[in-house]
């Protein structure tokens, strides 16, 4: 999957993925009024809003960009109804040729990171039949529990020729208050991402690793050091445009082959249309307002690497 | 919601929250045969055997025990069905009086956090309806990210009464690998529980916080530090029976009062009927074997408070 991840940044010439997080103030107003008149003001009316504004989302970048990003939080915030839409966009998503990355920073004890590994990545075997749940193709991992919370996402990840994305440095202003903290003459971060480094290792893709990092684009000294102490690990950046990490940011990111790393932007591109740049777009443009913006965002990286 | 889980713990003399951990291992055959003959070999099938199975599990131990604590991973592992059982059994469970810890172990990025609180705690507006998702009355979060990630979930949990559960020290066996780091002279957990003392002044109910930890009860010694440094929080103590925490070692957790901590049991309740001790009550007596299990339970830490 990671070699595929390569294939279809290279293919398009866009290390972007975009991150699929619908909030009520994303969705246009056409959509969910459409909702709400077929299922009252429910649930169900969030979750079929999400999955038609996703829908279109989707049908507009497939090709353009190789990956999505759709932030579990965002939908589970809409209870199950809320999740249905995020299961039915993984596999519409996969269905059109997109890497699809499972936003879900998981992490637990042993067999409890097991079952998460299962249940985003893996299968379970029901009577002699083998059942898939959510079957992302990457997920995020939250380190906080150490490598016996992790391995068993990398033990799912390495019978699925799947990958991890496991966080070393976020992208918000308080990162800095655990992930910061110098333990002997090493931050926290960067003991992290030894780690990760060392899990990489263990399941190589062709080039690059199936385990990677999440390094946020708002830390753009760091992401320079993170990404000689992980060479081979794909870093996913977030952060960048509305949380403030800019193209020229960036390029500390990748490494030399041009390759390495790949830049989510959420809120930038799926609601375009409410900025004013793309204002022009309209609501009911908003699948053609993203577009535009992922085109001017691999313009931006592509000077900033240049 | 704290003080309706101080009253609780006071009224069953039991300090224990029964951890609902379905796997397939656990599950009676009888109960899975027949889901399968209903559905079959499919996760609606896991979905509705989960759902039987709890169900006689949790009309077993309510009076018995104040709360139980569903552990979401073993749900989400059979995707959608698996997570509709999940969504069934909180509610079903607040129906029976017990409080409810949705063990979930999220934490993420500001806006992101706000999405979990809410669709776990909180509530969303619809058009002019106000609509709940999974309404939990607790739940464990992960602290990595910092105060940014953590605060969207207090501020949910003040307006809706509700509390939190932070990991600080985690019962496994690799959790030393980040969380015991020396930052200074303190651990990593050190900081992480100082600053849960400090996010448990901010919203205190009458005698605890709603802002409590998670504290392993395989470290003992770590456990006698950390209930000094959090006075005020309540301690979910993971890790007793089959991960191999004694009732002899969980003195440490407990405030002079003999309140301030709650001891979870999953596979030691749940699967009791498995255990040499209970096999007596043979498969279809799992509730009642359950039952034989929480009570003594009960008796090994009540002797150990002594």
């Amino acid at each position: 999957m990671i070699n595929k991840l390569v294939e279809g940044i290279k293919k398009t010439e866009a290390p972007i993925v975009v991150g699929l997080d619908p909030t009520m103030k994303l969705i246009p107003k056409f959509i969910m009024d459409k909702a709400i008149k077929e299922h009252g003001e429910t649930l169900d009316a969030a979750g079929a809003a999400i999955w038609e504004y996703n829908k279109g989302l989707v049908d507009a970048i497939a090709g353009l960009v190789p990956a999505v990003k759709p932030q579990i939080a965002m939908y589970e915030q809409f209870g199950i109804p809320g999740l249905v839409a995020y299961d039915k966009t993984v596999k519409y998503c996969k269905e059109k040729g997109l890497v699809v990355i499972g936003d879900i920073k998981r992490g637990d004890i042993g067999s409890t990171s097991t079952a998460y590994a299962i249940g985003h990545l893996g299968s379970v075997k029901i009577g002699n039949t083998v059942c898939r749940g959510f079957d992302e193709d990457f997920a995020t991992v939250n380190p906080y529990l150490g490598s016996d919370g992790v391995n068993p996402f990398i033990d799912v990840c390495k019978e699925e020729k799947k990958g991890l994305f496991i966080l070393v440095k976020t992208s918000n202003p308080s990162s800095g208050e655990f992930q910061d903290q110098l333990i002997g003459d090493k931050t926290l971060y960067h003991l992290v991402g030894e780690k990760v480094a060392e899990w990489a290792d263990t399941h190589m893709g062709d080039d690059y690793s199936y385990i990677g990092a999440v390094v946020g684009a708002t830390y753009p000294e760091i992401g320079k050091i993170m990404r000689e102490v992980m060479p081979k690990s794909y870093i996913l950046v977030p952060g960048y445009g509305a949380q403030g990490g800019k193209g020229k940011d960036l390029v500390h990111f990748f490494n030399k082959d041009g390759l390495g790393a790949i830049v989510n932007s959420s809120r930038g591109i799926i609601g375009a249309y409410q900025q004013e740049k793309y204002a022009s777009f309209g609501e009911e443009g908003y699948a053609d307002a993203a577009i535009a913006a992922v085109k001017d965002m691999k313009a931006d990286i592509q000077s900033a690497l240049k």
